[in-house]
């Protein structure tokens, strides 16, 4: 038996209780943070809190060696580790569909993810967000892709509102942060003259128990600092009335932005 | 202190650690039902669970009358539960703002939803989901409302999958299933000769031991059942190799379906 098992977004406290529950009676645990990580904790206290052995796998030891995985779960009950929802990855779902292969039972217990929080802590409504996006460290793409450009301008057309991941380069503990994030987009949303770039929002640590969430225009979010990571941003479409009272209250939006 | 709760997907074991500890820190502990439930538990078994009364509010009686939550907030620490995330409903946004006004601090805890559920136990990814929609019961709309059909279409045109929600009349205990679903939309999006609907994928019981996800034509879906509630169907677009791959092994689908 193969449990995923998500660790949702930030700390050892972030997990279900189904979840804690999973964990504690199995056989063997395995992980991964190269996809995402819990910036809220370390390996070492998760393993304090749930008394358990936590085997860390990097990419190569998830994505070419999974043996030992499919071994733990082919002989017991292993579980495997991730931040978020666990199949948020597809690397997750192929070595699911690996375990099916072997004839190996599989399960998923659900994380809460950057996804939800996007919405619920900026009070911007669920069902009027369009794709997502991710942007990508600069110097991996030569500034911002066509495609980012491309979702979140397909997305206003629609009047959806776009929630933009930002890049992790996990193994280096690197983020890319809220305001380097809106200058980055703030060139490139710019369209010229009489057609301005649409504000942003700007949350920070989600799942925390001191998430930051801030709306202004894009140049201004580029002069903020959020503190500690992850950080993500979401550039809204037009807004309802809720959404505009709720960036106003809970995201400190100045008077005028949102007109 | 008004602290909004996630319960999270399906029974009492849903909800996160950190939720688990605020409820039962907490003074007064509120709920609603209304806006979606908890099908695997009951409120009796989630006070015994947590050794905690719950206050059990309607419709009205958060909205028209949210006064006993506010004062207690004010006066102490009071926790607002709900099914899923604590924010998707706007209703519960509003409360937050309330809240606010009277210069009581908020606070948000996650809870998983069906919206990362939908994708993580289908395999199809998350960064290809378009905008959700929500297929009402027939009798309130005459069948299925034009703003369905569009998102669906908008969303394919796109080549994204979408997440749709399905009917609950949470006070008469009434959910659409994925059978019923699967039917109305087979007719609705029946582009005619030569431009046949595309298949769906139904979720029963996400977030549960005994999750059911299978996918078919969506007139092959609409003649199975798919056990208790609640259902949610997923229309999706074109399918990456390991999508499809998911799909054919973890769904169950058909060959040839998803060529």
């Amino acid at each position: 038996m193969l449990s995923f098992v998500g660790l949702g977004l930030y700390d050892e406290r972030s997990i279900t209780v189904r979840g804690r529950d999973t964990l504690r009676s199995a056989d063997a645990a395995f992980a991964e943070f190269y996809t995402s990580r819990l910036v809220g904790t370390t390996v070492d206290h998760l393993e304090t809190t749930h008394d358990v052995d936590i085997v860390v796998r990097d990419r190569e030891g998830v994505e070419q060696r999974p043996e030992p995985i499919l071994e733990a779960a082919a002989d017991g009950h292993a579980v495997f580790l991730t931040a978020g929802d666990p199949m948020v990855s597809t690397t997750h779902v192929d070595l699911r569909l690996r375990a099916h292969d072997r004839g190996i039972e599989t399960e998923v217990v659900h994380g809460t993810t950057a996804q939800t929080a996007a919405s619920s802590l900026t009070g911007l409504q669920n069902y009027r967000f369009g794709k997502a996006t991710t942007l990508p460290f600069p110097e991996t793409h030569d500034g911002v892709p066509e495609s980012v450009v491309e979702t979140i301008s397909a997305n206003r057309e629609r009047d959806l509102h776009t929630l933009v991941y930002l890049d992790i380069d996990a193994a280096d503990e690197r983020y890319m942060t809220g305001d380097v994030a809106a200058d980055l987009l703030a060139d490139a949303l710019d369209g010229g003259e009489g057609s301005a770039a649409p504000p942003g929002v700007v949350v920070a640590r989600a799942g925390s128990d001191d998430p930051v969430v801030r709306a202004d225009s894009l140049p201004a979010l580029a002069a903020e600092s959020f503190g500690p990571p992850l950080h993500l941003l979401v550039v809204p479409a037009g807004l309802h009335p809720l959404e505009r009272e709720a960036l106003a209250t809970l995201a400190g939006a100045p008077e005028g932005l949102l007109d």
